[in-house]
C-alpha cells in the first residue's frame, strides 16, 4: 500500500544545476518508494514563457530525462514521461477552461509578478497561454487523479486554485469525478551559488548536476570563501564561507571540526575546498557515472519515456472516459 | 479540382430550424460540390457559453448530424464529424494559445457584446474557456489547413483573428505551416419568424426543420399577416405581411401574382397560407422523409460521424506532426 498517488512535473528549461537537484529531485527519488508516482517533464508549460525561442526545447528534454534516471527515480516503479505525448493534457486543460473565471485565474499573485518581471527586462509575454497556466496545472495533476502534490514554497496557490477547479468540477457535474489533491510539503535543502546569490543559470554561479571530478574542482575553486583570510593562520569566519555552507550539507560529519580548524587558523581554504571537492565527487559518483552512461544512449532514454507516455495515456483515457461521461459529451 | 479546402462547423445549440437551414446550411450544401469540406458539430464550442447545463449535449449532436444528413450533406463527399471526437482540435488550441496575445482576444468585439448580453440576464460567462474562443476556432481552421471559409455577418473578426494567428505562427517558427484563410462570403437568406422578428428559438417564432406537413401547417396558420385585413375583399398590404414575405422565398413563382390578388382583395388569407403550405411542403418533402427515416437509425448516424472522425483525425495527425517539427516538441 502506498500513501497516495502523486503527480508532479518540471520544466525542461536547460541543463540541471546541483540547486535543482537538492531543491526538488533529491525529494522525488525519496518519495517514489512511499507514493505511486506520476513525475512529468512539461514541455507545455515551458512553451508558456518560451514560445518564441524553441530551438533548445527537444535537447532539454532529453537532457532532463537522463538527469533524471542519473539521479536514481526508477522507470518502472514510476511513470516517467513527456507531457506532450499524452494529448490528454491539452483536452483537459479545454474542457476545464470552459468553467474556470477569468477572475481566478488573474489573481494567481505569481501571475502578475511575473508579467512585471517580464516587462521590466522588456519582454511582453502577456498571452492567453500564460494566463492559462493554472488551468493546464489543474489538468495534469487531475488526469492522474493524483491525491498528493510536492509543493514548494510559490506553487501553494497554484494547487489552491487546483483544488478550487475540482470542487467546481465535481459540483457542476454533479458527481465525484475527482479528489482534492493535497499539499505533500518538503523541507527542500536550498543550496547557495558559488558567489553566495542564490544558485541560478542566470547568475552563472552554479555546479552542473552530475559534473564530474574536473568540473565539480572548478567550481569549487572559485567558491567565494572569508574574504578577511589570507594567510592560513589567520582566524577564519565560516559563517561567511559559502565553501562551508556546502560542508554543512555535503560534509555533515566533519562539518564542526572544519568550522573549529577555521577559526583557529588551523586549516588552508585551499585543504578545506579539497576535503569538499573529494565528499561531494564521493557522493556524486555514481550519479555522474550513471549520466555519462545515459547521454551514450538516446535510444534507450527515447524507450524510457516511450513506455512513461503509454502508461500515462492509458490512466488518461481512462479518466477522460469519464470526464466526458460526466459532460454529457457525445 | 476543387476551388480549395474548405472548414465550417455549427454548434449543436437544440433544434435546427428553418432559420437556420436558410442561413448556413443551404449554403453548404452548394459548397460541397465546388469545395473539399470539413464540416464539424463544434460541440466544444458550445460548451464554452453552456458549461453548467449540458444535459441535452448528446441529444443536440445526434440531431444536428441528422439535420446536416437530411439535408442532403454527403457523408463521402465530405468530412463530418464531431469536434471532440479529434484530441488534436484542443491540442493545436493550447500550442496557438501560446504565442496569442491577451489583447488580440479581448479586443474582438463579439466578445464584450456577449458578455453584457449575458450579464443582463444575470449570467456569468466570464470564463477562460469564452475568452479563448477564437483560439479554438483558429485552431479548427487551421488543423485541416482549410484555404476557405464560409463567413456570415459577424463572424469576420474572427475570421481576420485566425489569419493573424496563422501569419504569427509562420512567422515565430520560420516556415509555412498554415496557408491563410479566404472569407467565402455567402448571400444568406434570412427568414423572419412567424411573428415578424428575427427567428430564434428563445422567441417561439421558429419553424422546426424539417417539419412535416401537420407541423408546418400549425406554424403557417399562426403567422401574422396585414392586420387591417378583416374580409376577404378587403384590399391588403402584402408587404407588412410575414406570409407574403415567406412566399418571396419560398415560391417565387406565384410571388408576384398572390401580391397583387391580395391587393385587389381578390385572395383571402386562408387560402394564401394553404398555397404557402403547400409550396414548402413540396421543397422541403425530401428534407422531411429522410429526418424521420435517419431519426430511427441512430446506429447508423453515429457510424457516419465515426467514420468522419477518422478522416478528419488523418489529417489532424499529419497537420499535428509539422507543428511540433516546427515548434521543436519532442
Ligand atoms: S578554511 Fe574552509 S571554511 Fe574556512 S574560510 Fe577557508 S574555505 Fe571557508
Ligand atoms: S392574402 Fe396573403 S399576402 Fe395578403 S395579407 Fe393575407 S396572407 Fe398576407
Amino acid at each position: 500500500m502506498t500513501k497516495g498517488r502523486i503527480f508532479s512535473g518540471m520544466q525542461p528549461s536547460g541543463r540541471f544545476h546541483l540547486g535543482n537537484y537538492m531543491g526538488a529531485l533529491e525529494n522525488w527519488v525519496r518519495l517514489q518508494h512511499e507514493y505511486e508516482c506520476f513525475f512529468s517533464i512539461v514541455d507545455l508549460h515551458a512553451l508558456t514563457s518560451s514560445y518564441s525561442d524553441t530551438s533548445k526545447l527537444q535537447e532539454n528534454v532529453m537532457e532532463m530525462a537522463i538527469d533524471w534516471l542519473s539521479a536514481g527515480l526508477d522507470p518502472e516503479k514510476n511513470v516517467i514521461f513527456v507531457q506532450s505525448h499524452v494529448k490528454e493534457h491539452a483536452e483537459l486543460a479545454l474542457l476545464l477552461g470552459m468553467s474556470t473565471p477569468l477572475s481566478w485565474l488573474e489573481r494567481v499573485p505569481t501571475y502578475k509578478d511575473k508579467l512585471q518581471n517580464w516587462s521590466a527586462q522588456g519582454k511582453d509575454n502577456n498571452t492567453y497561454g500564460f494566463l492559462g497556466y493554472p488551468v493546464l496545472m489543474a489538468a495534469d495533476i487531475m488526469l492522474y487523479k493524483a491525491t498528493c502534490v510536492p509543493v514548494g514554497e510559490d506553487q501553494s496557490a497554484h494547487l489552491e486554485l487546483t483544488r478550487e477547479i475540482v470542487r467546481r468540477f465535481n459540483y457542476l457535474y454533479n458527481r465525484e469525478v475527482f479528489p482534492e489533491p493535497q499539499a505533500v510539503f518538503s523541507k527542500a535543502k536550498v543550496l547557495p551559488g558559488i558567489d553566495g546569490r542564490k544558485m541560478s543559470k542566470s547568475y552563472g554561479n552554479t555546479i552542473p548536476f552530475g559534473a564530474g571530478p574536473e568540473e565539480m574542482w572548478e567550481r569549487i575553486r572559485m567558491m567565494t570563501t572569508d574574504p578577511q583570510r589570507i594567510k592560513k593562520t589567520d582566524p577564519g569566519h565560516p559563517e561567511v564561507c559559502i565553501v562551508y555552507a556546502f560542508h554543512k550539507v555535503f560534509n555533515p560529519e566533519e562539518y564542526e571540526e572544519i568550522g573549529a580548524r577555521c577559526r583557529a587558523g588551523e586549516i588552508g581554504c585551499v585543504e578545506c575546498k579539497k576535503r569538499l571537492a573529494e565528499k561531494m565527487n564521493a557522493l556524486l559518483a555514481d550519479i555522474h557515472t550513471k549520466r555519462e552512461e545515459l547521454s551514450k544512449k538516446p535510444e534507450y532514454i527515447k524507450e524510457v519515456l516511450d513506455y512513461g507516455a503509454q502508461r500515462a495515456r492509458k490512466e488518461a483515457e481512462k479518466t477522460m472516459a469519464e470526464v466526458k461521461t460526466a459532460m454529457n459529451v457525445l
